[in-house]
């Protein structure tokens, strides 16, 4: 019996997965990966710490733990799967079954025949029609090559100038390597906020906040022009609506496109996002066909609607899937969370399900709250604090998505949230999980637990708050009410709100200042993360005061300007 | 209207948010906590780090974040809640609904009448009746009292000896102190393993391992039998069955016991860990008296049957529900998971769910898997190992429970596993989980991603593998079997099992080796991690061989004599 023949197109996750899974399944099948690249199955995710320095060398983005290169000799010895590097897929006959390719050293072309295909050729930086984008100096971070390119210039980047372009996650991962070799950063960004396909603004601010404390200069609401070059076409300096920088020279971090060109030319169906549309089995609109990486459009869990998500965590389930069904297994792909992690510089972000924004568009009826706490108990060393912000439909009491930022544990708490938001878990669930605790890795209430309370709390009617932008905005707007900073007098005197509305009355004072207040006033309670404010708007409730709200997050979500005392 | 009066007995965890939650939910209810000690509101789990001089202050452990001790004035002025502290509540006449407490300075006596009352009162430290456990210079370690007796001697400690009398939680949390101070640590444990109720053997042995390396002198399978003290009446030294340890002191920590007496002497129920029986709103037999933290049952939700867990994070949980259902709000606790984190030296241990021990005992027809790997991509500086391991339902697929160990971030997998578990999760939905993902935080495939698609190729008769203890007892019974080490000669020179068994053929060059393999004889195939020697079972069986399995783990997870080259 002639072997079942698989052909794989791209060769850096989805894939090889695909490759790997499939020989392992069945070894009788012939499996052929198609690579236009040099480099097979490499960690385009790790490129920015090669960036860094803090990956030494290349080769270790595409090595196995134990040291050994995923090459073609690898991939044929090892797994059992032909591989033909340096060659592009040019076309795909779906009539004759065949895919034409052509080598990219020797310029020889053939037709390979297969009986099922895989198409995971990933996706591609977007380069806007701008003026000087062609020029020499200006890269992306896609590639290896695009990373060594850069990394060349080491040791000679101190105290040189670079203007990233676009402030999404290959952006600031960008900057911070470049942050970190001394070279003056300046990141230019379209929207008024960074990550603003992942966070809300009061989230960003926060990042914001970090990347200017780091001498980064932030260009937000601003966009390139064009890009000057000198007379050997070089870049030298980059103009936007705002100003211009003289730059040494330029990354574009604007986002990524999938590559769907080839699909498209094949007739496959296309969706929403120019993105390969596929099934729950990663099957295109030709059975015969599957999809799966950055090039296809995935299914979001909560709103049920498409995404484009690439990932290389997403991408490698994606391969399992496919590479279950060409053996005749049944699996499915349940779809993406929206699920982000990043480092940038001394703080940690990270998002699943939907941001309030999303929600909004979505046109949900939820609720949100703030809630910043120690990472761990705060007796113990080395306790930091992370901001967790939560959304949660008002009806189903399902948490649709989370948000956190701050120098701590963050990973620990998203991926708590990832696992509620994908098992449609209610708050009242999520603040009964018996979370393990101990002293140097969570509080006793942990604070998704927490966050999960104070949701029910309000969702419950007990408690009522404005998020730090309404009450901003209330403040624009030049509304009348009492901003009640009930903190101890040594807290206000470190860092404090300045504002004439702002009235101090510690907690513990509160009950006989009751006279000092005016019942029919609104009243908006503040503390250090608006506990104590929460508390202060209970006593008030119960003293028959109408109009009271505490402030979610107190003033240490506060990201506006606050006075704070030099150390 | 005559207030109704609340009165908590108990001032450490679940009784204070069993206050504040009642206060905020109804500032009119009167509320009065009793407590024996002087000291209210304090994280005993915090006790070990305050002997180990992480926590300088022992005040830390007892004032909120902010730096305010939460004492009897700060109840009063910020919680409007009473209390009385050195005081202790003799009995309860539920007839007349009144409490019978004695000053413990003053000796003076009053009764004090209730609408609700609610026990919170603890657990005690096991003493057993051990000949001379009544010796000066024998600890516990339960009470603030307990650490500032032990932490006074600080600063003579280094090189003096001290004999830990259980390996449990507490016991190593204390040996780590110790350690850190320099004492020469013994520990006895009647038990074969370290914290037998919570792992399994194969998960401990990495533990015993750790402790070794550092000096901790572990002595298992051992019981003391006496204490001898000197002619002060100070311990001197600690019999055991198989020796005889000299001591300047000695730390017994062999578990708590429910503080269940004024509970049975009022004729309440209690349930067969000894420990208060409630009911899911933490309501006793008597419905005006409720109970919670560590002198209550619980329900484990994976077995559905009563489990003692005492545990500070539980604890607090029990206060809200127990608050709401006081104020008539709708709420119940929906039980525990049994989860269970700790750092011992530079390992760090969790768990939850049910251990494979503990799965057995129930009678389930259940898979185990482990599976060890780096927590963060291996190119990411500061990756560090951690073992996973799972126990997987055979029929329903969900996952019963997980264990971690090892240097890396266990946190942030075993809390995915604690939700996973929870809300019933199949392994084939954990492998679907979006889980957020980048290099410094994260594999794309995280650890238990890949642990979920290992259970699931095991459970699809894909896989198929002894454990390392299995492997260790063939080898015990002198079974004939070729133990396939698949890894390449520079990995084999490095560490390896030596037995007899053992071949040698880099899974990259099985294929063209195959001859030098019997058909017909059993082979165990292994990697490093054995994720090789999965492969190599299925290239294996893909050539015809009939009896092949891998082992789980690979030479990483042996905990056997093995050799590694020193450095």
């Amino acid at each position: 019996m002639e072997k079942h023949k698989v052909i794989i197109i791209g060769g850096v996750a989805c894939g090889p997965k695909t490759a790997a899974r499939i020989k392992r399944l069945n070894a009788d099948m012939d499996v052929t990966i198609i690579e236009k690249g040099e480099f097979l199955s490499y960690a385009g995710c790790g490129l920015p710490y090669y960036l860094s320095n803090e990956v030494n060398d290349y080769t270790e983005l595409m090595s196995t733990p134990t040291g050994v290169v995923r090459d073609a000799v690898f991939f044929n010895k090892v797994k059992d799967v032909r591989v033909l590097n340096k060659t592009l897929a040019e076309g795909v006959d779906r009539e004759k079954k065949v895919v034409n390719v052509r080598n990219l050293d020797s310029g020889e072309t053939k037709e390979i025949s297969y009986d099922s295909l895989v198409l995971a050729v990933g996706a591609s930086p977007f380069i806007p029609p701008i003026q000087g984008v062609d020029l020499k100096g200006v890269y992306s971070l896609t590639t290896v090559e695009d990373a060594r390119n850069i990394r060349d210039m080491q040791g000679v980047l101190s105290g040189k100038n670079v203007v990233v372009v676009g402030g999404g996650l290959i952006g600031l991962e960008a900057a911070e390597a470049f942050v970190k070799q001394g070279m003056n950063v300046t990141i230019v960004e379209r929207l008024k906020t960074v990550l603003a396909a992942l966070i809300d603004p009061e989230i960003a601010y926060h990042v914001h906040n970090e990347l200017k404390s780091k001498g980064v200069n932030l260009c937000l609401d601003d966009s390139v022009e064009k890009l000057v070059g000198d007379n050997e076409g070089r870049v030298k300096s980059v103009v936007t609506e705002k100003g211009e920088f003289p730059v040494d020279f330029v990354l574009m971090a604007i986002g990524s496109r999938p590559n769907a060109v080839l699909a498209k030319n094949m007739g496959l169906e296309i969706g929403d996002f120019g993105a390969i549309k596929v099934d729950a089995c990663m099957r295109t609109s030709d059975p015969d066909i599957f999809a799966g990486g950055d090039c296809v459009e995935n299914i979001n869990i909560v709103t049920g609607k498409p995404a484009f998500t690439p990932m290389g965590s997403v991408a490698n389930k994606h391969g399992r899937v496919i590479a279950d069904n060409i053996c005749g297994k049944e699996s499915q792909f349940k779809g993406v969370a929206g699920s982000a992690i990043c480092k940038i510089l001394d703080i940690n972000i990270s998002r699943t399900g939907l941001s309030e924004q999303e929600a909004k568009k979505e046109g949900c009826d939820y609720i949100t709250l703030l809630s910043p706490s120690p990472d761990k108990p705060h007796f113990y060393p080395d306790a930091k604090l992370i901001i967790v912000k939560f959304v949660v439909d008002k009806k189903t009491r399902k948490l649709l998505g989370a948000q956190i930022v701050g120098p701590g544990d963050v990973a620990q708490r998203i991926q708590v949230a990832v696992t509620a938001v994908s098992n449609g878990s209610t708050v009242d669930e999520i603040g009964c999980l018996d979370l393990a605790y101990a002293p140097p890795f969570a509080s006793a209430m942990d604070n998704i637990i927490v966050c999960a309370n104070i949701a029910r709390n309000k969702l419950d009617g007990i408690a009522r708050s404005f998020s730090p932008v309404e009450v901003k905005e209330k403040i624009m707007n030049n509304e009348d009410f009492i901003f009640l900073d009930v903190r101890g007098p040594d807290e206000y005197e470190m860092m404090r709100i300045e504002d004439p509305r702002v009235k101090l009355i510690p907690l513990g004072k509160l009950r006989e200042s009751i006279n000092e207040l005016e019942k029919e006033k609104e009243i908006i309670c503040f503390c250090k993360i608006s506990l104590r404010g929460y508390e202060a708007q209970r006593i008030l409730e119960a003293e028959g005061f109408g109009n009271v709200k505490f402030m979610d997050g107190g003033v240490v979500c506060w990201p506006y300007d606050k006075f704070v005392q030099s150390a």
